[in-house]
Parts: structure tokens; sequence; C-alpha cells
């Protein structure tokens, strides 16, 4: 188990009030033990002027479910984590529909994590592939 | 010269219209020969949980920037470009006011561009840095 | 099946021939249907001067794999790829022993591949991850 | 200033011996108040199958070049830095002569660094792009 306690996604939903999460439309749906998922619509909050997905749509999913999964590992009082740097393939583009983000740790350490975030579309077709690492910073 | 011909602002800020662009509230406000640049603001449109600039509002920004200035290159009759991948390196947290993003070629090849955009703060210091391979797609 | 034909260890060697590949110690060893592992050891061939890996050492590890693996897949009279960009995640420091890298598809287009490669000791855990993204280019 | 003292190209070579710095023929040649330069030859060392430099090639030269850079910025009694990640765009071919890599701070935090390397041809032209980040870590 890498998250500290079973997910609420209640209470992961609460995070969205006020902030890019919800402004996209991005929603957590499912979590396991150490997996997140979320979802994402395609419309006009999401799109580049060619009608497609914006690659940066996906990307601030990816960064928000890695975000958040670090989050989930971490307890509150004591640490908090920031994203260091982010890297994402655009590999299918897409125009209608809703996407579907997981993010997965690909190393969890006291000082810095890598999460692997993978977008697919309807049909569990690669959308966009992504790396986050976070940093863990002690609370002062 | 990069771009085909002097940018005009106004039909550059045309294409934000029914998107994720205009969503976010990037506006384009410069641009030279061969750079362009933008300004996004600090609000519940790009925060993340903690009330700081969401990494892919950043990454958001970045993409618009590199596409678009990809873009301009390019006779659109012709020819497309279509963002194959991104990274950025988050530098500093910033809570409040406005970011500014300059989009400037590191290489523009037939088949592949490569961009630049740094991303700062009011006080021109760094928030983020990221590097765009753009593929150009001749069109049907 | 990615690759066109099943790979002979025996030709990929033959590859090694004259090029950093061999001048590090990397060798092929072992391949499926769409997938490539080599050995690198881990002696002042691959250290940095702490007397570690050196984090190049992983990325030509990764490199070799994803470009010998990405021209497995094409038509050597038709096509050849080069590497267009890569990126890497350190996630452990190691000093003795070989490592272990397979490559396997993310994404395999007409015109782009985007390859992910797995680097791990010899407990198999990650040392590094790494992807590749190819440009599929006509020969002329 | 960012590096702690002036900068000893001699003992900054010294730490060459015995590691893949020196396998490769990598050599620093000059350096200023907050960047670091280093060649490296393209011959059977740093080609590929094809002839041309190896992309890993050029990333074991920037990471060289980010690392070493960091460590002139710390006081070796009481910290080290570790590569995190990095990320490079190949943007040339290139078959012979020598490549000459130059490395820059973008941000020199206390527990991280960001730097970037840029790789040119002997008539300056880029072939390679490159960012690394760094952990800043206590001695224990």
């Amino acid at each position: 188990m890498t998250f500290r306690e079973p997910v609420s996604l209640k209470a992961v939903n609460a995070l969205r009030q006020n902030t890019m999460i919800d402004h996209l439309g991005i929603v957590f749906t499912e979590a396991g033990d150490d997996w997140l998922r979320a979802t994402m619509p395609i419309d006009k909050r999401t799109r580049q002027p060619y009608g497609l997905l914006h690659g940066g749509a996906s990307v601030a999913l990816a960064e928000t479910l890695g975000s958040v999964a670090g989050l989930l590992c971490l307890d509150p009082e004591r640490e908090v984590c920031v994203g260091l740097d982010i890297n994402a393939n655009h590999v299918r583009g897409i125009r209608e529909g809703i996407v579907t983000g997981t993010a997965r740790p690909l190393h969890i350490g006291r000082s810095t994590h890598v999460w692997e975030i993978r977008i697919e579309d309807e049909e569990a077709r690669l959308v966009c592939i992504s790396r986050l690492t976070l940093a863990v910073i002690p609370r002062r």
C-alpha cells in the first residue's frame, strides 16, 4: 500500500473547489491502494483551435493526478509535495468524448516521488503518457 | 525572420475563441519576428488546491505559445503542426498576479520544430521553463 | 507483432561494432515480438566521479535500446529512424554489478515512435526509467 | 557568482579519472562565474551504428556538465548533488569533429538545481539541448 489510508473520493473531489481542476471539469472517479483515476471532458474548456483536445489539458490532468496521488502518500500535518518537473508525449489526437487518466507510482522515496500518468480515450487507446517528479517537503 | 509574416495579435487572439486558451484567460500580448508572448492570470481558473499556480496551467500556457508560434511559421494551406511532446520544470511557486510566457525557436526544421517557452512572474523571475517538440504535417 | 521478423541477437549485436554501444560494454541479450533487452556493466566505463553509475550511461543504454528497437520495426531499404528527444528519471544510485534495460513500445505510428525503457539492477529494482521519441524518415 | 570559487580546470579535469567522462574523451575546457564548458570527440567511442554521434553520448556530455557545474556551487564537506532527471532534444545529426557543451544555471535553489546544457558543433550550430534537474543532499 502506497497511500496512507483508503482513499475517500469525496474528500479528494473536495480539493477541486475554486481550482483549475474544477474549471477544466476534471473529476476523480476511482482509486486503489496506490493508483488514482480521473476523467476530463473534451469541450471548449479543453480544446485547442483545431478542435482537438489541447495538449496542455492532458498535461493539466496528468499533473493534477500525480500531485494529488503524491499527497495521498503523505502525512498532511508533516509534509507537502510540489511538482518539480513533468514531461508528456501526445500520441493520439482526439475531438470528442472524455479522457480518463490514471496515476501509478514509479518511485516513492522520502524526498522525491516519480509518478506515471496514462491518459486514454473511451476505447482505452493511449492519448498521452506523462511522468511527474515531485519533491516532498517538510512543513515548517 | 522565422514567422511567415508580421504577426497580427488580433488574428492570433481570434484563435482563442471556444478553446482552453480563452477558458484559462490566456491573452497574446506581443510578438516579434520569431517570438510570441502571452499572459495568464493566477486565479481560480489556474490555481491548484494549495492556492498556488497549477503546474498544469504553466504547461498549458507553454504548449499554447509554442504551438501557435509553430503555426505562424507555416503556410496554413499546405501544413499544420501538432505537439509531439513537452517537458517543463517548475522553479518558483506563485500565488497572485499574472504570469507572462514567451516562446522562442530552438530549431525550425522542415518536419519538426523545437520551441523554448519561459514563463516569468511580474518581477521577471523564472516560474517555469519548457520545451515543446512539434511535428509539421502536410495537409491532405 | 511490432518487430518485422523474429529478432536475431547475433545480427543486433553486430551493430555494436565501432560504436559507443560496444565501448560502454552494452550487449543485447534477449528479445520478444515487440521488446528488446540489453545489459551494461558498472565499471570505469560507466561510472561518474563518486563511483556510482553515471546517469548519462543509463540514458545511453536507453537511447541505444529504443533506437535499435525502432529500427527492428522498419523496412531498412525504405526507412530509417532517428531520436528526436529523450527523457529519463534516475531513481536509484548503484555502484556495482550490471544493469538490464528493456525497451517496450508505447506508440508505433507511421512517422513517429515512442518507446519506454526501464533499467533495473540485479534485484529487479528500478534504476532509471526513460521515454524516447523517434522520427521515422523515408530513405532517399 | 553561482560557483563557490573561481574554477580550476585542472581540478575539474581530475574528476575524470576512472570514469565514463574520461572513457568518452570528454575534457573540461573553459569556465566562468556560473558556466562550465567541455568538448567531446565524435569517433568510435561516441558514434551509433549509422556513423552519427550517438544521442546517448550527447546526453552523457550534458549530464556530466550539469552535474559537475552543480557540484561547483556546493560546499563539498556539507553537500552533494545527484541527478533526478534529464531531458534532451537532438536537433542536428553530426558525423565528425568535436562537439562543445556549455552548462548554464536556470535555477539554483537550496534543495534543487536546474541546469541548461547546449551542445554545438564546430560551426556553433545547435546539436542538442538538454535540461538537468539536480537534488542537493546534505552529507551525513
